[in-house]
């Protein structure tokens, strides 16, 4: 089975969910500028989610692009992934409601960290069935990236309960840890 | 008529389906995790909804890969099976938002069923369409998995006004047979 | 220009059109199916206006299959189809909201007969950019079934003030002569 | 890396950007259409930003079809667009809601700035990329249209706290500048 349809699918799927969280924006009544203030926990909320949204989609687009025909197993690790990129919108809409506050943080860190594990799994399903010496087998086989990231969230979760600013840096931190598109994947592939 | 914008329009549809019973999952405005809780039948909801559209994706990809050109009966088979499928957010939040009771998971399950029904359809017009000596033909001759799915439906629709939760068990089941990707079709391609 | 990108931005925006209608159709509260039975005429209106964005993604899919490349007439007359469509759910919930009243009615039916003056006006200009005797000059030169219908729409807008059961079954009169997708453009691409 | 996937994708968010906005034309609950005459300042914002969201879609477009082969400065600088143009819908809604009151058509022109200033990023982005003597290096050397729109922009944030409606005629007349697809880059492609 090609990749595609796949591609084309996910790409419908990321692109509402980093659509829908501006939806929880929702305008003041009155037209004065100082009533906008109180929007933004929210906005930033929605700044984090939408870059690390966009992360997943610049990742899934390398992964993709190095994997030429897909099994049942990657069709459903994707699926997952796919679910849990759809909590981020509900996580980041309970962080930016409640000023950062303890417990919307650490679900939100839940959330990325449940996103980077789905993840993990998905490259792992992928290598094992492209094979270890495959591009993608030696692009991805360093995994300290993605070892330190899930540490940072876990370490997050923890913290928030205490200093929840703390946690949002430690996210903050990691999404710029990803900005840049895998490198690890374009040297491969030349 | 090529089957490339089939598709496009398909998953598109069928992408935003699955994402916006996301939508229904509206967070709590209090910051403390117990006001989560009673979330927990709607989010049960979603996640047996996500896997049945994520399955019928599955199946539409598989299908529509053996397919190579489509007529006006499959193109108004294939939007029945769209509108058919949209009506699953609304199922589903009706079964969440009153926790599994009678009447809502009878409904619920008469949406699977009429998706079920309308995609033995579709595969039907299909093979006439393709041929039974056609790859489809050959793949999909059997449809053993499809009537036992329906009955199984049927029984939970009459079940649900005394149990509902044997219901609930029986979808589930129902969704466990059909989350491996139609190995008939592979078989065939092969 | 080719028309590839065209069509996968078409694709998307009637993909959500045809499903955001369904968000319209919000569930009750209780848990009996008698609540259920308020929303018919939502739901009857849901069914109708799926149909249309179905016809018109037909037709879109025929159209466009004829034309190869695209200028900027065509890409703006396309936008103007996109903006009327996308009037449909809004004249549909009003319509199903107050169970077929007259003014509601007339809106849909002005609705639907502005999508199909502005679907007349791009086939036109598509003709003019391919020339008269390309494969879609040929195929839809002739525009009678475009002038029943808006003479039907139009009757149906000024029927519905006084009996607007009798414009509705106009408009599904209209939707049923074109269930079929356009034999026209079929025949001439053979 | 080629430009199809980020062609998919920005289709798919620009499409949802385009669409949701009619979400908020709520329309009123009793049938007559006098309760319809307030929604019309709603209903020309609406216009207008249907009309921007679908020139930035023919612009983008038509840079990428210049373009063959995409980097991650590229790839971020586009997500960046996406998300200025994510906030398109939040700021016609204030607007809408407002009649066009001073703050909120300051706000909008300020969005309109920000999309503009992004956008011309972008382009300087890929020039960068593609290399000066490049097809869209030498159709995009001149900035004139884009440093005129933005220069109307900001006079229209300033004169919106005095007289907003000349800042909305100005936004406007922006609008209808950009109406026809580059014609530089078409130039070029001939």
């Amino acid at each position: 089975m090609h990749t595609g349809r796949l591609e084309a699918f996910s790409d419908g799927v990321i692109a509402i969910i980093i659509t829908i969280m501006v939806l929880e924006l929702r305008m003041p009544e009155t037209a004065n500028f100082s009533s906008l203030l109180p929007l933004y926990p929210k906005f930033l909320s929605y700044i984090l989610s939408f870059i690390y949204v966009g992360i997943y989609w610049n990742n899934h687009h390398h992964l993709f692009q190095t994997i030429e025909k897909v099994n049942g197993k990657i069709l459903w690790a994707n699926l997952g992934l796919l679910f849990c990129l759809s909590l981020i919108p509900l996580t980041t809409a309970w962080m930016g409601e409640n000023h950062f506050a303890g417990n919307p943080a650490a679900l939100y860190g839940f959330s990325l960290m449940l996103c980077a594990t789905v993840w993990t799994v998905l490259v792992q399903i992928a290598i094992k069935h492209e094979g270890e010496n495959s591009k993608i087998g030696q692009a991805l086989r360093n995994k300290t990236k993605e070892y330190i990231s899930i540490a940072i969230y876990l370490m997050g979760i923890i913290v928030s309960f205490y200093l929840p600013i703390i946690s949002i840096i430690g996210y903050t931190v990691v999404a710029l840890i990803w900005l840049v598109p895998d490198t690890r994947i374009e040297k491969q592939l030349k």
